[in-house]
């Protein structure tokens, strides 16, 4: 059976260009898998109470170069509803995408607003949305993608943040960073880097120990197994046993042309790569995603979506093929409004195009990921060389394994922030696999890890819904009590400063 | 009178190419001023026991371009007489300069290396020594010199030390960094941006909160003028008198050649500007290294020479010239030895040069200073205007006047470490000018700072002699006891880690 790696890169087999490269999942799915949205208008953008601004970034803060000096103009999103001058400012730091999006996924900051007096701002990260410092000539190459990373980004959000607070004579504003995935690493890291800027940190399923060899390799894909298995074990044995099912249709003559019907594709399939892409997206991504309630945060998906698909998967009488269970349960995923004719298992070569996450992980991103025999995929290894290969091929550059580890640490964190660094919140969904990357264990008085079992990707950034479990209400009841701790100790810190 | 602001330029009056940036003294003399340094063979390098490495380093450590991961050699300094694996390493970040020239002058390190059974790594700073990126063109443009910032720096720390540490097999050693000065910024900074690489700093000297407007820009000038009041009442008036004396002598007719007689200069002198550049280079750099013995860090000086200089002034029969006087107490500085005939009061347009400290003071090093109506030295104002007018003439660059402190931090420091950051000590002498803007009361149970009335420019780190007070004992004693104390903290910490 082919290695996990190459089951994630099905298109790639066609392209013959990015193959390793994606075999580390993107935190969000690519727009190709996503069918809906694709659909979308590009102008019906999420409503938000949110103003846009638009703010002169520096394009290269560690180098001084007459070119380097160059100006960009970065997006960021205003709400100053319930704010007065001096009360706090809640900072997002923004992620590998739309910063609208993650405003309109982020409706727990408009929920706790009211309470703090909170200044809202989301800041886009460099390189997505609309933040492009080439325009569009912005992924052309690695000579302009060469300023996509995560130090520049946080040295965006700090003379961004400084800046605003100098703007609104609000220099004594304590400022506070959430952010959920990556935005959330980027959220602990500028805590960490920048604690003159922000007084505390609520990272959400931040992975920060998903980087060299920290957390185990097949520890991703192990999770997302485990929630499956939890579901229902049939369930995670279909699953399993379904690539090899898959394989042997495959390899039969006229076989591709059944999947093709059984996987209802809008176009004939060339390959068993795109199914299993397909499949695979819809697993990962809905373990993700395994919110306890109703939502549409990357697709539309009811409550608790592992369950319902394997309750799909079990549902079928006991003659039906491990195929016909998987599709009708990916379905769920791609298709739970129903809309969908057919669907488009096959993208053409520039639907993955140069999507920046792939550069982040072709250079500092590295993030070693394997299927072990635990795993409900096919097993694969990782391969270093060739991963660094492909990225050379693709980019032009080679990764840098170990240098986030080296720029923000990792190994033995609990050692290291025990005697330094304060004031972060590290929060943690255990059915969501990226979970097995963050911190899972309090680390000090200040910096706090809070796991629920029953959470998925940063559920707790959610808007509330009158549905939430008890567990969720909890746990940002625990987030506004330990961030109000946060202030309270600031402002009488502030006034002693003030009167020395 | 002129303002201060040209006093400290006299050169430029000619070159007329940087005026304003050097209105900032650098934390060590130009090898211009120094007359025994430049006589010396450029083979007779001190003698001390380290033996010389280099480094692969990564030239731009924050873009991820095919030519930014171009790699220069790194010099570095090792001794491993003490050494055992798993035992402390002590890293000196190095500042601007030949990092033999601070391992020579740093003996505390020598001292205390037995007792801790430290490997004792010197670092040589990018841009400084051997450690050039782009060989002898390094100093071509800003192209080159761009790379040449305290951010690059700190990053090839953290790279040089994890490799040294592998290469060693001893990657649970404890780390503590050493600096002074500029290397003193260095290394606070290090601990407080790389906690994971680091476990404690001592910082001797360093002015971290000498930008924006943290320290008043007064301060540096009227701490050189404090050390001479207090010396002698007197002595502060007769130098404070002397500009204005030299003013009205060189309008004249044959006042320079008078001048030129009377400050013994080799060769004529063509204005007055290169007299006071002269003196003002003896009181600054004196003040600095008020050390209570003798010592030869700068130039061979006797002990307390702040003291001595007053002496000189004090001791002349009472119708002496303020001139003579002032004269013969920088000739203390300059020729203790006495083995000068005469001064070379006038360089050459390349003396100067494309200093690296230059650059830097022209890019993120921006530290605004006047003298005010106390100091002994001419008033003066800073303008910025004038400085980036002259930074854009001379290197094509803009200073960005602020992002030391949006990088760093600096205002309100207290407020900040107090509850983040730990483990670093900030040793000041107040004879020392830049002490002002140091870290000068205790921020948290272990960010403590160390002062001394009597101390100079990081007196602490010079080698122990039969002659040392008793208060410059006691330091060293504070310093040793509060690092074995990290260190104590460290192996208890790491052994509980590792259990768990």
């Amino acid at each position: 059976m082919a290695p996990c790696a190459s089951l994630l890169l099905p298109v790639f087999a066609i392209l013959a260009t990015l193959p390793v490269i994606q075999s580390v999942p993107t935190f969000f799915p690519r727009p190709s898998y996503d069918q809906s949205l694709a659909k979308q208008p590009k102008a019906s953008k999420p409503k938000i109470p949110y103003k846009t601004h638009y703010f002169p970034q520096v394009l290269d803060h560690f180098t001084f170069q007459p070119k380097s000096s160059k100006i960009f103009y970065q997006k960021y999103l205003v709400n100053s509803h319930y704010w007065h001058r001096g009360a706090p400012i809640f900072v997002y730091t923004g992620n590998e995408g739309d910063i609208e999006w993650f405003a309109a996924n982020t409706g727990f900051l408009l929920d706790i607003a009211p309470k703090f007096r909170a200044l809202l701002v989301f800041i886009e990260h460099r390189f997505y949305g609309e933040s492009m410092p080439f325009g569009n000539k912005s992924y052309k190459s690695a000579e302009t993608l060469g300023y996509l990373n995560s130090q520049q980004a946080l040295a965006d959000f700090a003379l961004l943040i400084r800046s605003l607070k100098h703007n609104l004579s609000s220099e004594a504003s304590p400022v506070v960073v959430f952010g959920g995935s990556y935005g959330g690493m980027l959220a602990a890291w500028f805590r960490l880097k920048y604690p003159h800027i922000a007084i505390g940190a609520l990272a959400s399923s931040a992975p920060i120990l998903q980087f060299d060899d920290i957390t185990p390799w097949s520890s991703f894909y192990d999770a997302v197994s485990q929630d499956f298995k939890e579901a229902s074990l049939n369930c995670y044995e279909v699953i399993k046993g379904s690539w090899a099912e898959l394989e042997a249709l495959s390899a039969q003559n006229e076989g591709l042309a059944e999947l093709s019907r059984t996987f209802r594709a809008c176009q004939d399939l060339h390959s068993l790569d795109s199914v299993w892409e397909w499949l695979w997206s819809a697993f990962v991504y809905t373990a993700m995603v395994n919110y306890p309630t109703e939502a549409n945060f990357m697709m539309p998906l009811p409550a608790y979506p592992v369950q319902a698909m394997c309750k799909i998967i079990d549902g079928f009488p006991s003659g039906a093929s491990k195929i016909t269970r998987v599709f009708a349960a990916a379905s769920l995923y791609y298709n739970y409004s129903r809309a969908e004719k057919c669907f488009k298992l096959e993208h053409g070569p520039d639907a993955h195009g140069l999507h920046g996450w792939n550069w982040q992980a072709c250079t500092e991103m590295v993030m070693p990921m394997t299927c072990s025999e635990e795993s409900m995929f096919p097993t694969s290894s990782f391969s270093y060389k060739e991963f660094a290969e492909d990225c050379m091929k693709t980019f032009g550059v080679k990764p840098r394994p170990h240098w986030i580890t080296t720029e923000f640490g990792g190994k033995r964190i609990d050692l290291v922030l025990k005697r330094s660094g304060g004031n972060i919140i590290f929060s943690n969904g255990m059915q969501d696999p990226w979970s097995r990357g963050g911190v899972l264990k309090n680390i000090s008085s200040s910096i706090i890890a809070l796991v629920t079992e029953k959470g998925a990707h940063h559920v707790d950034f959610r808007s509330a819904t009158k549905d939430d479990p008890e567990w969720l209400k909890e746990l940002r009841r625990q987030e506004v009590e330990i961030i109000q701790g946060w202030i309270d100790q600031y402002y009488p810190d502030l006034k002693r400063t003030n009167k020395e």
